[in-house]
């Protein structure tokens, strides 16, 4: 293994929405950042699934501007220091590769990258290294590998691969005869008697291959993405792709845009035990399960139920008498929906969308922020309470509203308030109001998190209605 | 009809719990004064279809000392003021129905009691007032007499009625010929065909007969009632029995008691459509429903279901792909349920009393007060976040914490505030301290709510640290 003088770069797509895990899934806190299975996001599985610093080289992080400081937060809270690049547009998964191919080829010329989704489950790490270190051979003779899993039943909901003829002589690498598309369930019987793999959608290669076979099968999405690259800017610690240039980028998958047609493609059969988790049904597959195969996450109770998943986030969940159901509930909505039928969540979302539910689909009661978070509590029509929780050294923006006032009591922590041209200290027990119109800023200088109870009142009383006038985190200056 | 002389008096029996419909219903605000179908409870629809002065007397109700507040309170909201009297003690319905008979026959010897269940719904008040007052005809002639409803199913819920010969030749009236609990579903088809009527359980009487029937079956019962209303005490407007009388009312229902004994009975064939909703089943049937037969109360979405009942106060809740089944969402829990299998919830119930859960089974997140109401916002180990409601010329007692201060923010109305020797006035967008030990209370001196928000910081934050030192509705000054 040439690994010592060649770690590999993993890159982890992660700029993906989930809609058929909603409620948990929203536009703003998609799947991957989310502890579905388990107590980190998949994300941050995923990182350290990639952190054995003898294999790997730093993560590269590709996600978008809204996930930003998730993909940063949640990469720091887990120890394993990534670079997170932000696509300034979403162009499907041939451009995320390009971006990965390229960005890897200029860190380390004709190293190996492995692409990764941040929204898989992988539940025997051991075995996925093997898999890696597997591969490593096809890629390193330039072939772009493929992970293959036996298929533990005839799943329609997954694409299949054609293992061809070994190679090097090994009995888990394969050249690929070919990809098939989700089949249905008759067929699906047929790929597993004629020895199929599951797809699992995730790729090793040499970083020179990728971008050579970008220029042979995409020509234009490579040189957008090179573009795009060349012209990045880095912003507090995120690289951010030139926006014009990878606009310029045709959407495609990287399935369609050169897995398909490439002729140096192997596959790695992994004996790993992995889901996509596209679905609810799939979180109730890879969840720990009781006797009688009801999964609890959260505050649950099944009563004379089996086979059921219940997820809740929200508050005490039970399920008397049912069967096969899926029970998700959130702070501020609830989903039931029988696991044959999870696919369905899809057009539930969209109907809620369409239904203007959009502060149900879209956000979640709390709201993370580079500096901490803030919780909606209550909203009426001309007062609002929030909980906010600033993290150590960090503050929010200086800034103004004109149409509310602030009271706020501080509940934990100590905060350092900026009223106008004034700074005072509060502890526990301690509130200040903060009148209209008044310049402000909190600021945590202390060792533990600061919490305060925010109580707004005035004529509108909406978050768009703020003027910043200086900000650590670049953010736009009014909303 | 000699009605003008003696009007009816109706007694509502307020005092029972109703777990089956969990999680609205809880030990301490149970189904009756929910608001389980339409706008108002059923105590509340009750009152109002007793409220025809002409028929009429002003209604009597027996309840419990902790409902005593909701029973005065939502007989106010609805305009139908009535005597609360409260039961000292749990003796089941045979002494409850004693109390009424000995009240009204104390109040107008000799005259007509109807005795109404407070957790029944009625959806044809006409109807149902043709049948009280074809009633009256045999009640007059001394006779008890049941509301019995023609079977649309032969439900094993109910318990039946067996109607034998015509009174005074009424087609709808009829002497009984005996009573059956609930039978098996063979039984209940044969109850069918043999003409039997579903047993309603509430009744209409004589109070003198009523008397003198329970001094025939049940001395003990009236002994002790009787001697409990002559040492009754009236409190703030409520009539409350004697407590060491009442509890020497051995246990018993009326049916067993009385009905199930007494010669003197007769039925009326009502025509009104009924239900006992004793169960979320029985919800789902009354409920008006879409074409699909999904019945949603509150904020809802039902995509490719059906014969659903969706019911939440509490936030957005989805079923897809889902047939026949409950689902209930308050602000702190969550059940689902198929409807075939919705008397399961008793036991639900009773899991989570044993399971610990007894914030969800006894209490909800809003409190009911006799100044207003309380709604528990957040509860963290040192500081809990809370919003008061305070009706217009309402007050809070006059009280002190040991272990807590408490901030308190006006977003509606006005406040009075006293704290220690001073008092000041509080308008939307003000706020105030109150130190840890001083005296204090809040009053609503103007015309509409007063809306606060309190954070309370301090070691010890739950509601049983207060002293009161004076406080308008006679409730304990120390819990």
């Amino acid at each position: 293994m040439p690994l010592k003088m060649t770690k590999i770069t993993p890159v982890l797509l992660a700029g993906g929405s989930g809609s058929r895990l909603w409620p948990v899934s929203r536009d703003q806190l998609p799947k991957q950042f989310q502890p579905l299975v388990g107590d980190l996001s998949t994300y941050q599985q995923t990182l350290k699934r990639v952190s054995d610093p003898e294999l790997y080289a730093a993560p590269v992080v590709i996600t978008n501007e809204d996930f930003r400081f998730f993909a940063q937060h949640q990469a720091e809270e887990v120890g394993v220091p990534s670079t997170v690049v932000l696509e300034p547009a979403r162009r499907d998964s041939a451009a995320a590769m390009a971006a990965a191919a390229v960005l890897a080829e200029r860190r380390s010329p004709g190293g190996l990258v492995l692409a990764l989704a941040a929204d898989h489950v992988v539940l025997d790490e051991g075995l996925f290294s093997d898999a890696v270190k597997l591969g490593c051979k096809a890629a390193l003779d330039g072939h772009v590998v493929v992970f293959g899993l036996t298929p533990t039943e005839p799943r329609t909901s997954y694409g299949y691969i054609n293992p061809g003829a070994s190679f090097d002589g090994e009995a888990d690498l394969h050249l690929v005869e070919g990809f098939v598309e989700k089949p249905n369930a008759e067929t699906a019987i047929g790929y597993l008697q004629k020895g199929y793999l599951w797809n699992s959608g995730n790729f090793l290669f040499r970083s020179d291959m990728m971008i050579a076979e970008l220029q042979a099968y995409a020509p234009d999405i490579i040189a957008a993405v090179e573009a795009s690259v060349d012209q990045a800017e880095t912003d507090l610690g995120f690289l951010r792709l030139h926006k014009e240039s990878f606009e310029g980028a045709p959407k495609n998958s990287i399935d369609y845009a050169v897995i398909e047609k490439t002729r140096k493609i192997a596959v790695v059969r992994g004996h790993f035990r992995w889901s996509d988790i596209g679905s609810w049904d799939a979180i109730w597959e890879v969840a720990p399960k009781s006797d009688k195969d009801n999964a609890i996450v959260g505050e649950g109770l099944a009563l004379g139920s089996e086979g059921c998943l219940i997820h809740s986030t929200g508050m005490m969940t039970t399920v008397v008498g049912a069967k096969d159901l899926v029970v998700v509930v959130t702070q501020d909505a609830v989903l039931v929906v029988p696991k044959a039928r999870a696919q369905e969540v899809k057009g539930l979302v969209e109907s809620l969308k369409s239904g203007g539910y959009t502060g149900i689909t879209e956000t979640h009661k709390r709201g993370y922020r580079p500096w901490g978070y803030v919780e909606e509590m209550l909203t009426a029509e001309r007062f609002a309470v929030k909980r906010l929780v600033i993290d150590p050294g960090a503050r929010t923006s200086l800034q103004s509203h004109m149409n509310r006032s602030e009271h706020w009591v501080v509940v934990g922590g100590t905060a350092t308030v900026t009223i106008g041209e004034s700074t005072s200290i509060l502890t526990e027990n301690e509130s200040i109001y903060v009148p209209l119109g008044k310049t402000h800023r909190i600021a945590n200088k202390g060792r533990v998190a600061l919490e305060l109870i925010e109580v707004r009142t005035g004529a509108y009383i909406q978050d768009d209605d703020v003027l910043r006038i200086e900000d650590d985190y670049s953010r736009k200056l009014s909303l």
